[in-house]
């Protein structure tokens, strides 16, 4: 990928099968290539036409009129890009996109647009830094709302703005370390010094590793929590994860009045997504297919964040024992949640000899997936157990891998400061540690960042955006 | 669908899964519901906005931001409507696209678009005729040039325009016939006027007889032209179809950098759709599964305009009459083109031998589909065969069943009123014959069309057009 070689880049940003569809032009050159084979309807020429405004007319190529379109154009610095951009908005038909395509770049200086590089100029440009870059390509990805609200404050500059105030306080640390060289004669000064060092030092290294912590949460946001329903076949799972996913199902084709290949095993609840991982049956007879499943279902347990260990509330009495003694060790540092289905089918009072069985602590509930009963109750204890719920508003939570990697190696420099002082090492020798923490933040924002690194990160967008 | 019921209507206008999306927002009230939820950066408020500008801003659920975006204000009637319309273009999520909807729906006097109901209120307000609005759709969904040239002229008027034309002259006609009820006692008069009435009555049943009779050549171009491969299954039917079939996939996937669904069976020559029928061999032995084999192959021939004959070079001196006694009979009304292929496996003068085996009048060409050898030529055969490079760029092309049964009807008039004069019936009678024609002219603009008849047609349009 080149950076900066300075052309004018275009790209199909719509799939193919819409009513619309979106050609977008950047660079020094957008305006005068668009001008070329687009005619407004009336007014001024294109290139007479201010920053900002939307123009009707044709796109023609020779005599032949191509198809009737609306030009939008931003003048640089006030575009996505920070350079002149042109956005075409055509009809939805991939054989006009092409033709336009290719009418753009049968000009000198004007090619097909890498996947990620109007992003990638937006950021080459200052519009924006590499941590909030790097969030447009999840704001466009993120299919849950925890998923979308963590990308798009990031996008914002959450993350950015919590960076800059960590990479504040660390250059006040060195000029207080600076001040302590200055005044190293001074052995009352160095005591009082070193105690605010430790403490600013000490404050540093807890919000790195609570940003550290937040990936478990971001991943999780992110990729969806996972779910694994456990017990007998007979128990209704499939019924259960079916109420659990169709709810959903139903939301989004309402919305969207066109189909898509559903993803069967993954539904959003409160907003946040959550895998659900539908397992063997654990008990059955002592034959090798039953082997297989109960491994299989052992490593679901394993992946998942939640286990929801489903009974048939009415020969539960007989199979919590057996269940029980093969689950829950493998559950010690997994929430657990114990559904007792089919309930409409139990008599009265029988809730109440049930639950004498199941040992305190364990979150217990009684649904029918069939009737639909206690339904929301169930979601309710899924979020409450995915602990997503303690995330605050202001929260700034890490998603990206390659900002956890950062944090880490940050992580390791301010630690190794903290010992540092601890030890009376010499500040001098301390301050090298700090330079590398502070290296390593800026690593996030790009401000250090190496093209091969932007290549990696960029590669991995959609072309148009 | 309700025609006429006030409401502003919204939709998603790009398939999911892009860099962009735009949500389209049209009706009285459309600027008033987008600014409930619309932040401009800076500058004055949405609603105080220019039509045909562009407002970088957020779109907002109450604390929380959505998205940024960019939303484009047409005021009425400077709108693809005719009524004051906004469009947002976002991120191309299907969260973001789902929660605007969401947002936008959530007021009184929203709605979501039916399908085509934007193009339907195009029409309704006089933006646009019916058969222009029918070609919104064929626009879309064109996948060749002469498919899309077809629909962009009629989408731009040239039909309207031609209609315009015939309806003109039936009432020039139908005036004429009123001056002769006027001086129908003077009979010098009656004779130079019946002249001249017949004279434009066949005039108008030629051109209205052309329309008819192109309906052969749109269908073909809208839909593909068939072209059956006939031959036995080691003379590279398979290697020359993923010739002609690659060469043009290679381009659609260049231009495109996604991958879609191909239909491995239409390549797209000079422009044209063609609609390739592999076929299974003609010959090999007498059993069961060989006569349904042929049975197929007959169908297939019987299906297709163009019958393209494809023998092995090497053995055809040994194939050809067999092969041509079956086939041949079957072409009486086809273009059929013979293909010798693996022409660089046979020896020099080989080909003037074979060549005295063909009967006179039989397009021959000698190929390798391997080798790529006289692949454009055989290609430029196939274009002159479909019969397509006769039509010229003025022609009117009819492609849609609608416009076919009222130009069928209207022709059923005009040659009655023919008759009549022929037949000396009195022009009184003959008039009703003349208004009924103008009517089913007047169908297709939809000046004279049922609300039927509309919901039928933008039914099956896409949502968001």
């Amino acid at each position: 990928m080149t950076h900066t070689d300075g052309s004018t880049i275009c790209a199909i940003a719509t799939p193919p099968g819409g009513a619309l569809g979106i050609i977008r032009v950047s660079g020094t050159k957008a305006t005068e290539t668009v001008d070329k084979f687009f005619r407004p309807a009336k007014g001024s020429p294109f290139p007479q036409r201010k920053g900002g405004t939307a123009t009707f007319g044709t796109i023609v190529d020779g005599n032949e009129v191509l198809d009737e379109v609306v030009v939008t154009l931003f003048r640089a610095p006030h575009s996505y890009t920070g350079e002149d951009t042109v956005e075409i908005s055509c009809h939805g038909s991939e054989y006009i996109m092409s033709r336009a395509l290719q009418l753009l770049i049968a000009n000198d200086g004007c090619r097909m647009a890498q996947p990620g590089e109007y992003t990638l100029r937006a950021f080459l440009n200052g519009k924006i830094d590499l941590s909030q870059a790097e969030a447009v390509a999840d704001v466009i990805a993120s299919t849950s709302k925890a998923a979308h609200d963590v990308a798009i404050k990031q996008m914002r500059g959450g993350f950015s703005h919590k960076l800059k105030g960590l990479q504040e306080k660390l250059l006040h640390l060195t000029s207080l370390m600076e001040l302590e060289l200055d005044f190293s004669d001074h052995e009352e000064l160095e005591f009082a010094d070193r105690r605010e060092l430790k403490s600013l030092c000490l404050e540093i290294e807890t919000e790195i590793s609570r940003l550290c912590d937040s990936f478990t949460i971001g991943n999780a946001m992110k990729n969806g929590i996972p779910v694994a329903i456990v017990g007998e076949t007979n128990t209704g799972k499939s019924t259960l994860l079916n109420v659990l996913l169709n709810d959903d199902k139903a939301i989004v084709s309402d919305i969207k009045g066109t189909t898509r290949d559903i993803i069967e095993d993954t539904a959003s609840i409160g907003g946040v997504m959550f895998r659900f991982i539908d397992t063997a049956g654990i008990r059955e007879t002592n034959d090798k297919v039953e082997c297989m499943g109960i491994a299989k279902t052992f490593k679901a347990i394993e992946q998942a964040s939640i286990v929801l260990l489903m009974l048939d509330a009415s020969t539960a009495m007989f199979q919590w024992t057996e269940l029980a003694d093969k689950v829950l060790p493998l559950c010690k540092d997994k929430q657990v949640i114990v559904a007792f289905n089919k309930s409409d089918l139990i008599a009265e009072g029988h809730e109440a000899l049930i639950g004498k069985l199941i040992p305190d602590g364990l979150t217990t509930i009684f649904i029918s997936a069939k009737g639909k009963k206690n339904i929301p109750a169930l979601k309710q204890l899924i979020m409450q157990a995915s602990s997503l719920n303690q995330v605050s508003d202001e929260d700034v939570i890490v998603t990206n891998t390659r900002h956890l990697n950062a944090l880490r190696l940050s992580l390791g420099c301010i630690k190794r400061v903290n010992e540092g002082l601890d030890a009376n090492i010499p500040t001098d020798l301390v301050s090298q540690d700090l330079r590398e923490c502070i290296y390593h933040l800026s690593d996030i924002a790009g401000e250090v960042t190496t093209d091969a690194v932007l290549g990696n990160i960029f590669e991995h967008f959609c072309i148009g955006k």
